[in-house]
């Protein structure tokens, strides 16, 4: 086995945990467009950067959510990070929380922009929550 | 009456002017997001800012567009921005003047997607007014 | 004939020879919004700077593609500017070769983003070739 | 005479205007290290846009200090044009007041980077009155 | 005691926390710049956001980091707030890990600089813990 | 020989070749502040990245020297890669014919910020050149 699939497999591993298994699908999507660019999400901030001991996985999507809600274009990849941050044991108070921190740092069009997309993936959860029920 | 209270009021005084009525619905929509945010809002940018004396509604308004053409990102809260310059009494030929000027600190992509957004408030508003009118 | 006159004929020309002949109707959709920024735009960027013989056309084309994947909003202006680096000769694979390596200098959001909108041109033009054939 | 020429001229006497005659070294340092972008900078954004009706140079100089503001890095630049809003006569109030707005649209670090360097030239512009003075 | 008195307390409370003493003189240094920006950031950053309970004090400031990493151009703001962290309880090895974090999410640049910037933090506090040991 | 080792020697050849032999000090004083972010830089930008054959080296850094003039902050960087441009066979006319296009994506501040940085490379350049020739 090579060791470069290693990476990829452990980077693979990190998106599962995070994301859940949804990710393999979006991942899939990602390979039709650009394989080397899937390739490098995998195996550089996956592999390479998240699976490092130095923060804890809910530290770590903590600190994403409060970059992409500076960056303020990317609201479908801070999306998939709301999903995952709650997926992997945040709160939405803390998801809230963060973005309501970034008004100071980023002003408040980054906030307001980015509590419309945690609204969309609350609501969406809730939606799918309410469908298994019934 | 407690002060913090009054801050609230003098803020939504203050979004009211600039916006019209309609920012109680909108309003309303923040608050069912993150009722934190929403307070923060009325009381930092609309009571501690927008109501000091050192310049003149109108100027803060087109300062604002100028801001939020650069971010380029944040073209819904533009669009509210536009409308509140326009309800207060900027002309639509300022405001883009104003968009005009930005393709030189923020480049041409801010300037064309600030554009593309003043021309759907403008033909919103004359959408509304041919209606009243018929 | 005005000197002014020929600045906005070369920058017309130039967008013509690098966006193909779509783009008068493009303009013309701006020219409805705001005739100014139109006209600088055919003046400032068309003729002032992209017909400057420094760098040629193709090189020019990757530089913008480069600048409006870091910028990451404006993804309408990066569409029209990967179909016009096509129709003047890069190829698909030079376009996602350009968008993974500004991973490198504006992080994994700007990437994806680009990504998803080269995607968008690339089976649009497939969809369109597929229409003319049949 | 050039129609071109008169271009340039006028976009140097908008700077002159704005700036003071100190412009005249500044842009022949430019000019040094790029003729091009010189020849740019006197004829697009002062010629073509600062000497437009639209708005009044005033109102202009605010609409800068508030872009430069939220884009953050160009210090050098919001230098230039603090000390250009107040020789064309804005007031240290109304520079600091838009800054303040700032931290609105672009949150406190913009605001407070954007503070220092008011403050350096408020302080510059002290010790030359006090020189002239004694 | 008027409430706003109160307000502008308690986010000096919280400023003197999260940066120790030296803080003080800091804000005087603000406070004869712009005595309203000193008291908006006082009241609103630290008594309206950081003072909430719904994250930790170094959950703030981790986020914080990461928020002026991705912005790039707030070295100074972000030089005082590796400090901050490192006073509340953060280790420098969380400092080095947020920041390579955001090489994901803002590029290898805005790494790059804020690496230099906690580098001169860790090494001013070390030439001033010698000092004192001295 | 892990492979893990291989692509760091791959990224550290592709650095030399970019940036002459100097490049290994400044890893080393990088190495010192951050073992983890140094080692990230040499394996992703410079293994992964920048030594797939899909673009030529020269276009690599003509690209990057867009991205980092439309970022603006990160002219330490900029310095870097222009005097690595030059290293693999740029001109200093096609630096400055980049730089000049970018004031149309992201504004005459990023390109105004961008000569100054390429006229301190470009005169240290001469200056040395001057002293081994005397």
């Amino acid at each position: 086995m090579s060791m470069e699939k290693t990476r990829y497999e452990l980077g693979l591993a990190t998106m599962r945990k995070m994301f859940g298994p949804d990710v393999d699908s979006a991942l899939k999507g990602l390979e039709d467009s650009s394989p080397d660019l899937a390739r490098c999400l995998v195996e550089f901030p996956f592999a390479d950067v998240y699976s490092r001991p130095g923060l804890d996985m809910n530290t770590r999507e903590m600190l994403t959510i409060a970059a992409l809600t500076v960056l303020g274009y990317p609201q479908a990849e801070l999306k998939d990070h709301i999903r995952g941050a709650l997926h992997i044991g945040c709160t939405r108070d803390q998801v809230l929380e963060i973005i309501l921190q970034m008004a100071v740092y980023a002003g408040f069009p980054a906030a307001l922009e980015a509590v419309k997309t945690a609204t969309v993936v609350f609501s969406e959860i809730d939606t799918n929550t309410a469908k298994k029920e019934s």
